[in-house]
């Protein structure tokens, strides 16, 4: 199911309640120093005026030569659907009707040939042109920007969502670019299989997306990142189909899969994509762990990995980030759950590991049952040993079930004028607490430097052999009328902070527009050169994907 | 220690004893169907003749500004030693003392400064640029090419051989590209660690060279090729010292790191790469199997890789290299052994699994020993129930100590004028059986064509969920006075099967010169001129490795 709301996260009418979660709000306005009574809705569909599309007649004659009417959009809701991706810088602006660029008309390709003659026209017609997946960027990546052409198409994959072909023998599949999460879930599990990617933006994200951008599901452990995953891949330009060669591993030349794998629509329009797949795991054993810091819980993690106890998921949560869950768990159902939740609160506090002051810890098995068991049994043992204490399947069941939900809640918490956003990097095991210490402390710093006071979360997820990923949030009340400014800053501030110590801009949400101005950091101005040389290759008349990653 | 045969593999002095291996000549003879008397030893150094180094005064003077004396050599036998690779195709020459193309001068840079500098006077004076870690190319990576330049300079990294820094904490090493396998492990063996990468050139082949080429050790289902090792890397190009980023992952666009792996030389010298190390393995369990035909074989490999039994290798040989390895076989000690080794083949035959019609297949498991106890029965319960005899540590015991032997062999070989050549590719399970079957038969058609008998050998190794690389070996008496054409005209039948079949030309010993007529085939015309692309970008004067992969 395609989202729905253009102005938020995911469906129309669906919400993150926070009924029976009573502890979450007076927890926010106690962490914010103030009460939050304002509430601040979405403007209106109606009250959003967009600017005529700039298409010419001529170009338009040139797409209703490639697509049938109904593959051919202008309506107001799909070019405001299509205008932004869902980063907070993102929503702030569609929430109130402030449309900055939206594309001159939507197309909806069914074949790879249509892509082809799309960018052939484009490159004649001088049209810029925007890959959309499930347009659920958190970095800017599907802004419709024009790039110095007269008008831009956005280019929507969703109708190439097929299956098109499982080898089981060989275990891989060939699946179209377009297709949703759980849309290609469900016909893996029709087989017994899975791709095992679970990112956050699942329901609405796109196999495509996840490739161009270097996703990693929450199991990535286990499944690896996308880019682990891809066997070989296609790609619509303007000079016909590249595909990659369909093997499990060579040795000639530099890896051309991996030069497409993350080039974020600016290369080329990913159409089909052979991946690696598994059988549904038949077992899967998630339980929590108590420690009593971080920087307990990150050695226990480095163990775990290093260890080979062979997880597939693990998340550790900083304090502050525990006592946020602690205080958005929900109240329990009886009166015989809320004993039990007492007794187990109590029993952690005389632990010295009250959940107000200690780290909480998912790890998580998947697979055949007694690997799965003897594989939980020996990473327990590691993390038991390394000051962890096993607290039960319990919480991680609820994690488990919200894993999807939180977009939604940010949400609700826009509603109140509050800014949350995320960021994460990866960074080696020896630079981590450093990193985490130091963007920590940027980000309130640069909150607190506005005069309000925020809650800044982190967990260590992703984990290798050799580092980790590490995911930051932050909530604060906004500064009214200067909501982008504000973002900004904090932004700025946390980034530089992560360039300084040894991390990457981005472990798996991509570049985009808002990492762009730092590619030079990441890479070095040889590095992005290479990049740029390539997409001189792929793109000479500059038309994909204006003003992302390079 | 560096290769000092200069006409052959390994050590003077060193040789593959055939004394103690009574039944390999006759069944030689017998594939043959003919004696093996004649015997042609290469020629001696002081015969072969060079042209002069075609080094002009200026190109000299500038190579002295940036080399001492001492590393700067003119001398035959530096010449002729970094003339070839060890291709069979390389050697069959180099006896013979017909070199083609030998390097005007050999440089031995000791710092990335250095390399840098060369490859500036090289842009500026017009020379070619020929990087050369151990020399042990099977493709004919290291040849000596001027690619329309005045003269070549091979420039040899033997001096660039230090571990710099190792990261306790994170499992990473700093090294130089030059360092060869030994040397490599031994300093990491003082500190518990290891690298994991034994290919079979490992005694003479370096870790820039590894990442040159995208070579794979033997266990590399458990440490991954060394394209999975590599964390980050350096490499020098004539506009300096290019780096990419330290961090376990990242999301930020195209991978320069893939891009620089398998460059084979074209791109740049790799000075220094950041791996991730291991601990030195505390437990092994080798074990050996007997199946009754390579096809039930391929399918137990499937289920062993695909059931997650985590071993570190398999490699399981096909009939006809199975009845080689028996023939190869040392006679026993003592009459105590003999009996045993009587009693053990009488049982395999009474069971249907006589070597001289069944296929042999080597299992190892490696890590934490009861991690390894626990895989290894694993592993061994899926391998029964796949059809597989456990025969126990023996047969394992011989292979693992003679892993890096065979190449010595070769040389035994060559001195009979006889052809013996390898050669390998990749691909996914479903094809795999058709592409063993016509790849087998299209070099024994083309053997046979030339109205000689020869044997063909196969085995699979380095094995994925979805697929699995297939080695073949073939040996066949010379036609004399047509070795080169013998040569070619089984190659080409062979690598064109490969491809019509679904394999890629090479899975770890890279493209070379011997490989080039093919990429276009293996990356289609798109891909090619991509890469291309990037060969224009990192070395616009095309100085570096002419002739080579593109």
């Amino acid at each position: 199911m395609v989202m729905s709301k253009w102005w938020g996260w995911g469906q129309e009418g669906v919400h993150y309640s926070l009924e029976r979660r009573p502890g979450f709000w007076p927890f926010l306005e106690q962490a914010f120093g103030r009460s939050l009574e304002g509430r601040k809705p979405p403007v209106p569909l109606e009250s959003i005026e967009l600017p005529d599309s700039k298409i010419t007649v001529e170009q338009r004659a040139a797409l209703e030569n490639i697509f049938s009417n109904d593959a051919l959009r202008w309506d107001k809701l799909e070019r405001v659907r299509h205008a932004a991706g869902k980063s907070y810088r993102d929503l702030i602006r569609v929430r109130e009707g402030k449309i900055e660029a939206s594309p001159d008309v939507v197309v909806y390709p069914s074949k790879e040939s249509q892509i082809v003659d799309l960018l052939r026209a484009a490159a004649d017609l001088g049209l810029a042109v925007v890959p959309f997946g499930g347009g659920t960027s958190v970095v800017g990546g599907v802004e419709p920007a024009r790039g110095g052409k007269g008008a831009v198409v956005t280019c929507d994959l969703a109708r190439m969502n097929r299956l098109l072909h499982i080898d089981h023998e060989s275990r891989t599949a060939d699946v179209e670019a377009g297709i949703l999460g759980p849309d290609l879930e469900d016909k893996l599990t029709a087989h017994g299989l899975t791709l095992g990617h679970f990112p956050q933006s699942f329901e609405f994200s796109t196999l495509g997306g996840w490739v161009a951008t270097r996703s990693a599901g929450q199991q990535s452990i286990r499944y690896g990142k996308i880019e682990d995953m891809v066997v070989s891949l296609k790609m619509a330009t303007a000079s016909g189909i590249l595909e990659t060669r369909a093997v499990p591993a060579s040795a000639t030349g530099p890896s051309l899969k991996q030069m497409l794998v993350g080039s974020e629509g600016l290369f080329g329009v990913l159409t089909r994509i052979c991946v690696r797949v598994r059988p549904v795991p038949e077992a899967r054993d998630y339980r929590a762990f108590v420690f009593p810091s971080f920087i307990d819980g990150q050695a226990a993690v480095r163990q775990l990995l290093q260890k080979e106890a062979f997880p597939a998921l693990v998340r550790l949560s900083d304090e502050e980030e525990t006592r946020t869950f602690a205080a958005l768990s929900k109240a329990p159902a009886s009166t015989l759950d809320e004993l039990k939740k007492r007794v187990g609160l109590w029993y952690l506090e005389r632990r010295g590991l009250g959940l107000q002051r200690s780290c909480l810890m998912l790890v998580g098995y998947e697979g055949e049952p007694r690997t799965v068991q003897r594989c939980a049994a020996n990473g327990a043992e590691i993390l038991r040993k390394a000051g962890g204490l096993d607290i039960g399947h319990g919480p991680v069941s609820s994690w488990y079930e919200e894993r999807f939900t939180m977009p939604y809640l940010r949400d609700r918490l826009l509603d109140h004028q509050i800014l949350v956003e995320t960021l994460e990097t990866c960074v080696s095991y020896s630079r981590l607490l450093a990193l985490y210490g130091a963007v920590s402390l940027a980000i309130r710093r640069a909150i607190e430097a506005d005069g309000v006071r925020g809650l800044v979360l982190c967990h260590l997820s992703h984990a290798y052999t050799d580092g980790a990923s590490l995911y930051f949030t932050f909530m604060v009340p906004q500064v009214e009328g200067d909501e982008m400014g504000q973002w900004k800053r904090i932004k700025v501030a946390a980034t530089e902070t992560i360039l300084r110590h040894g991390g990457t801009l981005s472990h798996h949400h991509g570049v985009g527009a808002d990492h762009r101005k730092w590619i030079a950091e990441e890479h070095g101005k040889q590095g992005l050169e290479a990049l740029r040389g390539l997409k001189r290759f792929f793109d000479p008349h500059s038309i994909l994907n204006p003003g992302k990653l390079l």
